[in-house]
């Protein structure tokens, strides 16, 4: 079997269907076996299961290396396939339980196999870049209003401003607009009278600029969507009109041409 | 009585008009069942006008059936009347409170008889494929995260992350950012200080999709609305010009093409 | 002084100003009554100011009524103050206490007097007949989720769910997601499991509902924007673009139509 | 050094970066100031580099007015730098610890360093007139709110509805939807029954008010974007397209008017 058969293969509906299916049938497994029943009625054949689904993907995977070499990691969605596996891959025998519950990741590669939800996925990603300022600028305010904050009321608040990542969760906590009166800045307000001060611009701050994002946002979507639907029609309209006046002014101009020639007109 | 008698006689407006007051009526009864006060002092005429609204929508939905036979069916909000009033019929004698209840259910009838919310629904349902990828993706999101904060937070947890059920309430709560760190995320924190590190991310990329769901709709309205309107009278405005410039280039080959024909010109 | 003389005076810039300035302190006024302390000093001195304010208005009101006598009624701003001034008026010392609260409305005229101020209220009302459907529908919902939540969990909740009132209340305060789950929702669960197959999609639906109210406003208004500014410009190059090729087309005809005359060619 | 030597050095990149540099260095000195640990093991170091950090400020400042004279003071963005700094130089020893706060401040100096944020940031500033009738109406309907509360409330609920100030920062609370209902309004109305009548309302108008707002930001950002993109392309092409009809006009009238001259035919 040559690199070439191995790669059509690897792309006929058949194998990618079965993939799809090991994937949807391995994330029923991490689901049942968070179940206690089930692990307790069936536990031995859930794990069993897993790891030939695990077996799948590895097997898949360096296929999918041998057949493509360099190219694999080229494409971005091959990483990301690559990664979700070797997670899994990562010795789970080390009570090192937070790396074991990341293995229901792999159910994210559903999203690789699946085409609608790739372009969903891959429309999140290229709108990002475009908030990358307001980003920087949401950072930069949470910066300043963490040190502000812990430097004000660090000192009286330790479990809600005593360090920098303390005041920024609070302040995230307080953009998010949960409990931020009768939670925070009320029970602050009863040691320092003017914390209102910080904390309500704080809100407007951060809640117009999350406005500004979401506005940056539709309207880019809207340009994109306008340009490629519109345009198009419009362009080629265009060009046949101007083709069209091109083509009648050289008539025009051929029958001015025979008119002043002298032997023409008589 | 022949059918087409039947069906001319069930579209009249007035048919038609004393079903919606029917439908009105039977919802202010309903709404008098819940107090018990008006059930003290009148339940027994309340329950038996409720039975006559009941008996006069079976008769006009057996009346519609007759009159449409198979073609009643394929209306979808045919079907809905018919669910509707069926959900009603079902012994209500059995202690099955909760059916019960359902009956309510009936004013959604006003919906499907008053031609204009008929509209908004239909524009509801019409919105809801564009926005099938992303829900799926939602669904994969929080079958991810519960799996993992049933994993991590389960033991510790069990009434907010005990079984992937209540871990995807707890999520869908998180969501909408109801009590999500005073009420669930800070508690966490006390015996998992990392857990901000799951719970921020899933806000984050969460309240994300839900705004490029938003964003999607906007965009599409706009798309539909801006279509139907401008490009009826831009259509119309580019054919005359191209149908002119068409005429206008005829009308010149034909001065050229005399020009040529030896004997004119002279 | 005639009526014509009236009107031209009250609609004099100094007149104007004279009674937004009037406006704008007596909120002041008003605002200073709130205050014991202002009250304890200078009690006396601010209610008979505040009485002053009142006749100016009333004095006012009467002016314009003798101005423009029936046509006074006929505009919407006219009767917005009129019913503000009549409130006012009201007999106050009957410890009607609420109706003396209502007093400040009156701040409200600096809208009816200031005209961009006029003109974004007058841009909110336009905006609601769009919203007429959606609005039913959204009551429809409500009293139909009122009418279950009563039937259903008004029995061991009758402080949230008791009667139809205090379940419409609950389920506002539910749509705006405030306590949702760990204040409402949850200690229901506790005795309902399932109550969540009513709560959540009930949330769902109500927060789809208002995204579509949103976005039904953008659009409108983006199409009443978009329409104004650019189909103006657009429909004059159009109609110049129609009427130039009309004229060439004439001029075409005219050309061929002497090239066929007999005598012209020769 | 002349003037226009010193203004070219102070717009090299490598002053631009090199200030930019001390920026970011500052910013993360007065993080390390925030904790504890770091202070009492490198607290001389850090405070004689945040020292150095605001020499290199105050002689950039000193240089940029040297070098510009007044013409430093009509930029925006060199008056902002000036106040920044300027708080800074207030004299710390005052035990006025909230003004030292406000040094981290000087961290939005990498705004106006860096272009990308800049524009930002002019972004949401040219935003803001646009939202000036709205921001005022909203003040209105605050202040109004504010009285009507003061008055009904006051008295048993001091803390929330004492004073003015008081009312307007609890109505604040409500229009950002926190505890509103829970937190304030239960309570209330165990008291004031009807108290929703007020609360209910504020919050619909309030929240109205607040997406009209975010409407007309979207509306006001998709003209501009859509003009400016668009209507160039538009205009070339429809300046075109009349440029070329005169021209055919011009010479079909040449050709009639060769055509009706007697000698021209024959």
């Amino acid at each position: 079997m040559t690199r070439a058969d191995l790669q059509a293969f690897l792309e006929t509906d058949r194998v990618r269907n079965f993939i799809l299916g090991v994937i949807v049938f391995n994330a029923i497994l991490l689901g049942l076996e968070t179940s206690k029943q089930a692990m307790a009625q069936a536990g031995g054949l859930i794990l069993a299961l897993d790891a030939l689904c695990l077996v799948i993907f590895v097997v898949e995977l360096l296929a999918k290396i041998l057949a493509y070499r360099g190219r694999f990691f080229r494409d971005g969605w091959n990483i990301f396939d690559f990664v979700i596996v070797a997670i899994s891959l990562v010795p789970a025998a080390q009570g090192f339980s937070a790396l074991r519950a990341l293995r229901i990741l792999r159910v994210l590669r559903v999203v690789s196999s699946a085409p609608r939800l790739r372009r969903v996925v891959e429309g999140f990603i290229t709108a990002l870049p475009g908030m990358a300022s307001v980003f920087l600028l949401m950072a930069l305010i949470f910066y300043i209003g963490s040190v502000i904050a812990t430097k004000l009321f660090g000192l009286h608040f330790p479990e809600w401003f005593g360090t920098l990542a303390r005041s920024a969760y609070s302040l995230f906590q307080i953009m998010t607009l949960e409990s931020w009166s009768m939670g925070i800045v009320r029970p602050v307000m009863e040691v320092y009278p003017l914390a209102w001060l910080f904390f309500v611009p704080f809100i407007m701050i951060t809640t117009f600029a999350v406005v500004n994002l979401l506005v940056g946002l539709i309207v880019n979507s809207m340009q994109d969507a306008h340009q490629e639907e519109s345009n198009a029609e419009t362009g080629a309209y265009r060009d046949d009109v101007s083709q069209r006046l091109s083509r009648i002014e050289t008539q025009l101009a051929q029958v001015l041409e025979q008119r002043d020639r002298p032997g023409s007109g008589g």
